[in-house]
Order: C-alpha cells, then structure tokens, then sequence
C-alpha cells in the first residue's frame, strides 16, 4: 500500500476524550474513529489488524473440528423468553420493536439462537458432538461505553457453541477449544494466560478466561511462581494459614474506641497492627421461608475477616443463606441482630455467621464489642465466642501460597479477551432441546459456549505492546509488516526504482508493505513518527547514499540499532525475521 | 469434510411455505435455516458459499483500489435527520431507542455515516478521489419479507461510497467499479447483464444495475438484439414510430359502447384492434400554488397511450405537474375535468395532458367521448383535439427497435444484484461536507455509491443454476468443488485407501473436497441425491470394480455422461476442468 493512496488519518494530538493507552493510539494512529458513543467505525488501518486476529481465530477453530454458521444479528424476543433472559438480561439488551410491533434485540450473545437450531436440527446422538462457531458483530447497550472498542456497545465476536450427550464428551470438547484458544493467542504473538475463572451468572460448571497480560487490565490475576496455575482473584482459593491456632494468652477486656468505626481507624486507634483486627461485615441474607421467591431477601449474615483482608464477594454471595448478588445490610439490619455499625463483633450476636480461613486462626485479637464506641482486645474463638463456620471469603494475595501446593501466588493485571465455558444444560433444558441416545431414549443435550472478543483482541495487544511513540504490533496482526522510507524519493531515480523493486519483492514474498511515498511537504522524520505510531513492526529507508553502497537500513520498532543490510539480501532476512 | 464430521442438513421434502426455487434449495440442500419472518441462519453449507462470494467481491474491490472499512450497524438518528431521512425513509428503516432513550437504526445503507466520516477525514482535493467499502450486515424491516435469502430482513452487503472534486473524477471511478463489477460477476461465474437504470428516490444521475438474468426475475430488462444496450424496462426508452402520422381519412363519429369500461372491453365490443383504441390514465398532479408543501396534490393530470401500450409509471411520475410517486385520480378528479371514468377522451378535456409518442402517431382511432357509454370513431389528433404534449410514456416491449439505433429489443428478467450510482452531491451537501480545492476553496465534495447484495448473490445463482435434482453451483462458489462417493467404504480396504489418498491429494491441489463417508445405512442413491441437491459440481465415485482397472468414475453436476478416468490422472483432469 502507497501512503498516497492509503486514508492516513494520523493525529499528533491525544484526544482528551480517551483514557487507555490502546484507546489513544487507535484514534491516533486512525485505526478507528468515533461514531457515537461506544460506536466505532475500523479505518482501512484498524480493520487490516482485526481481519488477521480474526482469520486466525477462524483457523484454528477449523482446526479444532469446529463448523462456521452466521445466525442473525436481529433474534425474536419469544426465543429470550423461552430461557427466562429476556427479563433477566437488564439493560444491557438492546430490545427493539419490528414494523409489526413484535419484540425483537440486537442480539448481545447467542445462546438462545444456537439452542433453537440444535433443537430443530440435531436428533441423534450419532450427529453428536458438534462445535458451531461465528464471528459476528453483535451489540451491548453497556450504560457507560468507554475505552475505544475495548468496552464499546457494538463488537466483533467469535462465539462457539458445542453440543454433547455425555460431560465426558462436553469436557473432551472443553479441552480441545483449551488447546486452540492456547493456539491462538500464541499464534496472535501475545503474552497470554488461561486461568481458573468464576461461572457467574450464566451459570454451568468449569470455565477458563485467557487473558491477555497488561498493566492496564481490569482483572486481577493470580499465578503459582513455581507451576502452570493461574487463576482470576475472583475465584482463587486461599489456603488456611498451615498449623494449628496458637492458644489464648490473654485476658478478654474492653477498649473504648471512640468514634472510630472503620477497621483502619480503630487499628490506628489502639495503635495495632490490621491483622490483629477482626473485620465484621454483614449482608442481606435469602429468605428461607417455603413461599419465598429467588432473590428474595431474609435476616441478615454476618462474615468475619481478618482486618487486613478484603472480602471476595463472588465466594460470599456463594454460600448457603447468602443473597446473591451480594447486597449489604442496612444500619437498621445491623441493630436487629444485636450488632452496632462500626462496632460489630462476634460475641451474642443472632446471626447466621461465617469466618474467613485466615481470620479463623487469629488468636488474642480485637473485634467489635456490639456497643458503641467500644471493642474487645484479648479475643479468643470457641472461649469467648463459637467459631462460626470457617470458610474461604478473602482475596488472595501477591505472597499468598499457591493453592495447587506449589510456590506462592503473583498478581498481575490482564484483560479478558477469551471464554470457554460448560454450560451444561442450562439453555438446553430451558428450550428443550434433545437428542435420542443409542437406546432410543430422548437425552437433554449438554453444551458448552467458547467466545473470543475478535475486536477487544485488537485493543488487548496495543495494551500490551506500545511505547511513548506509539503501538508495537506483534508480526501476525500488524496491518503492515514492513515500511519503507525512501528520502528524496521524488528526486532520486535510484531511489524511485530501488523502492519500487522492494516494494514488488516483498509483497511477492507474502508481505503486507507500506511505502511511505508522500512528496517532500512531508519530511522523513513525519513519515518516521507516523510508521512508529501505527506500530510497523519493520521500517527500511532507503537512500541514495546507502544504495551507493548497495545496502538499505534496517530497523525493528521494537528495538534494537539500526542496521544496514544489502539491496540483495534484505528479503531474505525479513522472511527469516518474520514471524507469521 | 468428511460428511460425518458436517452438519449436513439434506430435506427431501419441499418446504411448504417456500414458493421460489432458490429458496426452497436452499432450505432443502440445508444452506440455510429460518429464525424467524426473513431472519435466517447460514448453515455450513450456505456460509461456504457466501463467503466465497465474499472473497472474490473483496478481491476485485482491492484491485481497483478501493479500501475496506467497517463501521457499525447501528447507526444514530442525528445522521439520518441531517440528511432528511429519518422521516422519509418510511417503515422499512428499523427505529430503536437505547438504554438513554436516544433515537437508533439499524443501518439498511450507510450513506449517512460515511458522509459524516468523510466530512470529517477529508480536507484538502489532494486526498480525492478515494473510494471506501465494507462488506457488512445491513436491516431492512421489509412489510413482508419472502423468498428466503433474496428479499431478507437481515441480509449482506457490499457497500462502497467514493468522493470527488470533481463530475469527471467521479465518471472514473464510476467506470472503474463498472468494470470491477463485471469481473466480479463473470469471475463468479454467473450470466448477468448492466443496464441503465433509474435513479429512483435516491436522487442523483447515472446509475447501472447489475443484473443476474434467470426467469424467476422480478425485473424486466430490454436488450439490443444487435448491440451492448441492455436497461431496466423501468428505464428503456421507447422510440416515436418512424415516419410521418398518417392522414386523417374517417369523420368524427360516437359509437355506442354500452357498459364497456376498460380498454380491452371498448376494444371487444367495436371488434377493433386494442392498438386503434386511444387509453386515457387520469393522475393526481402536483399542486403548483406558490405555498403548496412539496408533494401536495393539485389538478388531475390526463396520459393518452395506445391501448395495447402499458404505462411506464416510471417515466410518468418524473413529468412536469405530475405527482410523484405515481398516483391515479379518484372518479370525482375524473369528473371534475370534464372526463368520464371508462369514457375519458381528449375532446374539451380541462386539464393538462400528455401524449405518449406511439399514441401521438394514431390516426381515425377511437377514444372516449366524455360521455358515459360512448366511445368516439374515426378520431383524429389536431383536427377533432388539440394534440397535447408527446412524451415518451410507455414500456418497451420485446421487437420494438432498440433506442441505441441498432436492432430490435428483447425482454428478458433479471434478479438485480449490483447498483452502482451517481449520487453527486445529495448528501455531501445536505451534511456540509466539503474539501478545499487547488486554490484553498472549499467545494462540496462529489459522491459515487456502489453496491452489491452479496447474500442476495447466492440466491440468484441458484435461480439461474439448478434443475428437478438440486443446485448446479459455479465452480468459483460452489461449497465443495468435488464430491467423493467411496461405494462399500466401510468392507473395501481398497477403497478407503484409495478414497483417503484422493482426498488429500484434492486438498493439498487446492480443491474443497467433501467426502461422504456415512455408513451403510445410507445407500449410494441417497448419497448420489444429496451431492446433486447440493449442487457440488464435480462428482467422483471409487468402487472395488473401478479400482480394479485404476480407475474412478467422474460426472460432471451439469451433465454430460459419467467417464472413467485413471486414478492417477483424476486430480490433474481435475485441475484442467475447474474454474476457479
């Protein structure tokens, strides 16, 4: 591609308006402009990058046994009904009406769809297993779109969907996405991790999320220094602290502690360290009653953590009596169970309770005495209280030990751009869907759902490798491989052929090349900023001076000096460099 | 593909409510599956193809430089308004609100946001001509979808827009995609003809369709029998006869007609020749007071045809005081001029009429009397009526002389796949979308639009190429190029060997091969039924028998008779008989 007729659109300016690095460089670079809010229109430069992640997910999902489809963007509202989410989706489901006044939505997932086809087109287990699979735009009214396309309304997905008679099958499919999805992002050229990921609310039993490694994700991640685990925060399991209690060597007696009600202030207060507070922190429990509804609430729980801990409320909002999603308890809440805010403690408190792993080992602590402005010091469990259910409730911690039983626990930050998930049958008995097994009898199918976010992978790898001068594209998704500067381009004859025959070369060589060919208005060191900029993982310039010595220089964004190689020699050393 | 390893999705039976034949092969050969009233899911099968026809579009839109880019189908409201057509568009435009109430479509065209990209991309004349394009899921909330993939709600486009400085820059583009689109569709392999067409609503100048010809069309084309001349029957000119109008040589008469209202009864009843009798169309016209809102009615307006001529509502409703679109005038309107409904003739008729050129050459014709239940005879224009203005009002029909000059016309129809357009300034003006010129002034820029229904492309080469048996795909978009039947697959050691080998040595030449490796239960005949309902060109079968002599059986989808050929020169016979 020449500059000349390519629709550079590259800006000096960092809008105001973006606040990630990968947001910042695609408008800057022009991969992507703004249409509305989380609205984004791929420039020629953005769609080259997001048609290589996407035949390479295309790829290796064929790879992998699986079949492409295309079901509509549109779906029918009776189809979201039929599972329960067409009430339950919230906001994020952009429902609309057709001229016939008939419900419809931009569809923000598949399940429903693909369940509908399965039901109607598989009968026998003998079609069984199968992996369906698109890659397709689909749209999330998200209330605050931000980030560019990292968390825009509408995006490109890859979404599979398999179907199974057996968990067995349904887990040998699993491992197989596993293994592609590890393809994938390693064919991608990113630094990557699959990890132990919580199920949520679609529900369904294992799941893995792969996350792409950057500073600027949104999740916490936690990896074993000394073997392959890797999970998110959200779910990693943190050990009880190893041996036993230590036993009590102190008196129970109150401290007044004033008007400090945060496990901070009264730490500060008695002047002790966090970890020899315990933290109380009560939540809207589910009613038991038989006529209650789902969700419906009842008394409050109680939750006990060590003061330097912070509460995982994907395992609170977990465990039996629990409201789910995870709401806390009122001030008027906290009173009827005979705690005080601020000063709750575990002493005569008529609650359901539970305690933390860790904050189940404390021993001559301080807690809440459930009287205002004072608390306990010297506190022992099962002498001065019960010990109430002992439980994981925590996050864990960089210098945690791993819970596979190797090494201690790192923490980084990654973004989810990849799923895989098992379903189980959670849509397919909703809708019905069977299939005759070899006895003739009708089975409800299992499945799972594996999704990539094909336009979030864009963005994931420009967080991931960028520098003050802009993107660093990985060789397998650059929307250019190599660029070339020729100076005095519209001057030198030698030049104007040397570039030309490059320019024939490599992309003969199955190269994508872009030539840097504006006239002089734009001096080299514009054209070299704007190559730095989009991320061009190789620049040549070419120059009179160097051809006279039959070389062209060489360099790599990434890094590295300058070099000068031969005219003769400089494609074989791209196809050796490159890799894709 | 191995057919146990494919979602293969044959029906014998004619789906009821399918009444063309693209659609019911289609659903038979398990392309595709309905969600719901035109929403339809692309299965395997069907995705293979659209994605090849995907891929030459893209092609040959790369290769007369234009560049790709995707931007979102939803599109908001503020666009749609600038441009007036948030309200003209009518029903068929799919209104949404999102989670903050504000007003969404989903895009049934993209000239709005591409305008509004180029307003702001564009700045100076020295980044035109440029031509941008996506190949992109568009809506269309049709009041009644049908025919499957041929008139979809949610259907595939390629949509391409280019900007100009200038009338003639946009003349060569437009002549440029002129060419890309007959090597699209000759490379597609399919017989298909440009042809003028009308501008329609969406304004502008110039303007080819691109038609695939098949008898299911829903378009009539008028062909030269002596040249390239070929345009929309909408469009078609239709000469004045040659010569001079003869004489007069009857007196003025009325003639009884009793009851006889229509043209054909008129023509009945006075056993005469339709082509003597005069038809008088009475419409409503276009309110020329000073403050009459654009499309208001004013006075009827009179069309005199000859009476075996069909009106070109076309032609009439661009006519000056003429209201468009087309409208015919009430028996009051009738009345209220001085006409009589089935008796309407040009003696003192108050209101503005319109000869067209066939009717303006009738001497001693009939025509109505104004005068219920009678007709007059021996009617001659100038001398018994003032001849109105001729006009050119009438649809060709097949053996009149082509309007080039050479030859005669035939009629033929077509399933128009491709439209390409001179927008000019229709919406660059309405959005204010401006370059600054050589001399720093700025210009309104000049627009091309050009499209092609790609998913609609798949369905008009199934109308053209089938038969009782199934689809008959051009090689460049059939599914699988070759089909292997492997007889007594799961008993010959010989056979799945030789099958298996050839498989691999299709593969790796390049072909998309499907191997049809059920079991026994699924006889020959069944197999060989399915390949042709699938329309897989190039059939091979590998038997015990054949392999014996070296040889396997190969049939051409098309016809011709089955040829043995040897073993090893299958897959270069192959390769010299594929066109792709």
């Amino acid at each position: 591609m020449r500059a000349t007729e390519f629709l550079l659109a590259t800006e000096k300016e960092t809008p105001a308006d973006a606040v990630v690095v990968s947001h910042q460089l695609m408008l800057r670079s022009g991969m992507i402009r703004k249409l509305a809010a989380g609205l984004y229109t791929w420039m020629p430069l953005g769609l080259r990058s997001l048609r290589k992640v996407e035949a390479i997910v295309r790829e290796e999902m064929d790879r992998a046994g699986a079949q492409e489809v295309l079901m509509p963007a549109v779906q029918p509202a009776e189809l979201w009904h039929e599972s329960g989410r067409w009430f339950q989706y919230g906001g994020e489901l952009l429902r609309l009406k057709d001229r016939h006044q008939r419900d419809f939505c931009v569809g923000p997932t598949h399940e429903e769809v693909i369940t509908d086809l399965a039901r109607n087109q598989l009968s026998s287990y003998k079609q069984l297993p199968i992996n369906l699979y698109q890659i397709q735009t689909k749209f999330r009214d998200e209330t605050r779109p931000r980030f560019g396309v990292m968390r825009s309304r509408e995006f490109i997905m890859k979404d599979a969907y398999s179907f199974h008679l057996t968990a067995d099958s349904l887990q040998q499919t699993y491992d197989r996405m596993h293994q592609a999805y590890t393809r994938i992002f390693e064919r991608l050229g990113l630094d990557f991790r699959p990890v132990l990921a919580d199920t949520g609310s679609i529900g369904g039993a294992h799941s893995h999320e792969f996350h792409v490694l950057a500073e600027s994700g949104e999740d916490d991640i936690a990896f074993s220094n000394a073997s392959d685990y890797a999970a998110n925060v959200e779910l990693a399991e943190a050990l009880a602290p190893a041996g036993e209690r230590p036993a009590a060597s102190q008196e129970l007696s109150v401290v007044d502690t004033g008007d400090a009600t945060s496990v901070e202030d009264v730490a500060k207060q008695l002047n002790v360290g966090l970890e020899q507070v315990l933290k109380a922190i009560v939540v809207r429990g589910e009613s038991e009653a038989e006529d209650a509804e789902d969700g419906e609430a009842g008394e409050p729980v109680v939750l006990f953590l060590r003061g330097d801990h912070s509460l995982n409320e994907i395992k609170a909002e977990k465990l039996p009596g629990v409201l789910s999603p995870l709401q806390f308890a009122s001030e008027e809440d906290v009173q009827g169970i005979g705690g005080v805010p601020g000063s709750t403690g575990p002493r005569n408190l008529s609650a359901r309770c539970y305690v933390d792993r860790s904050a189940a080992h404390m021993a001559d602590f301080f807690c809440g005495a459930n009287h205002a402005g004072q608390h306990h010091a010297g506190f022992n469990w099962q002498r001065d209280a019960e010990l109430p259910e002992v439980v994981d409730l925590r996050n864990v911690e960089a210098g945690d030990p791993s819970p596979c039983g190797q090494g201690t626990l790192e923490i980084k930050r990654g973004i989810e751009v990849g799923h895989i998930f098992q379903l189980g049958r959670k849509y397919s008995e909703a809708m019905n869907a069977k299939v005759l097994d070899e006895n003739g009898k009708a089975q409800t199918l299992m499945m799972g759902c594996y999704g990539i976010g094909v336009s979030r992978v864009v963005a994931a790898a420009i967080e991931q490798n960028h520098d003050d001068n802009g993107i660093i594209w990985p060789d397998a998704i650059a929307p250019f491989h190599v660029g070339i500067v020729p100076m005095n381009l519209h001057r030198s004859e030698a030049v104007q052929q040397a570039t030309e025959q490059l320019y024939q070369d490599l992309q003969q060589a199955g190269f994508d090349v872009y030539v840097d060919d504006r006239d002089k208005k734009t001096s080299p060191g514009v054209k070299f900023a704007d190559m730095e900029l989009m991320g061009i993982p190789h620049r040549i310039v070419i120059s009179d001076r160097g051809l006279e010595a039959g070389q062209v220089e060489y360099k790599q964004r990434r890094g590295g000096d300058a070099q000068d190689i031969a005219v003769d020699a400089i494609v074989d050393h791209l196809r050796q460099t490159i890799a894709c």
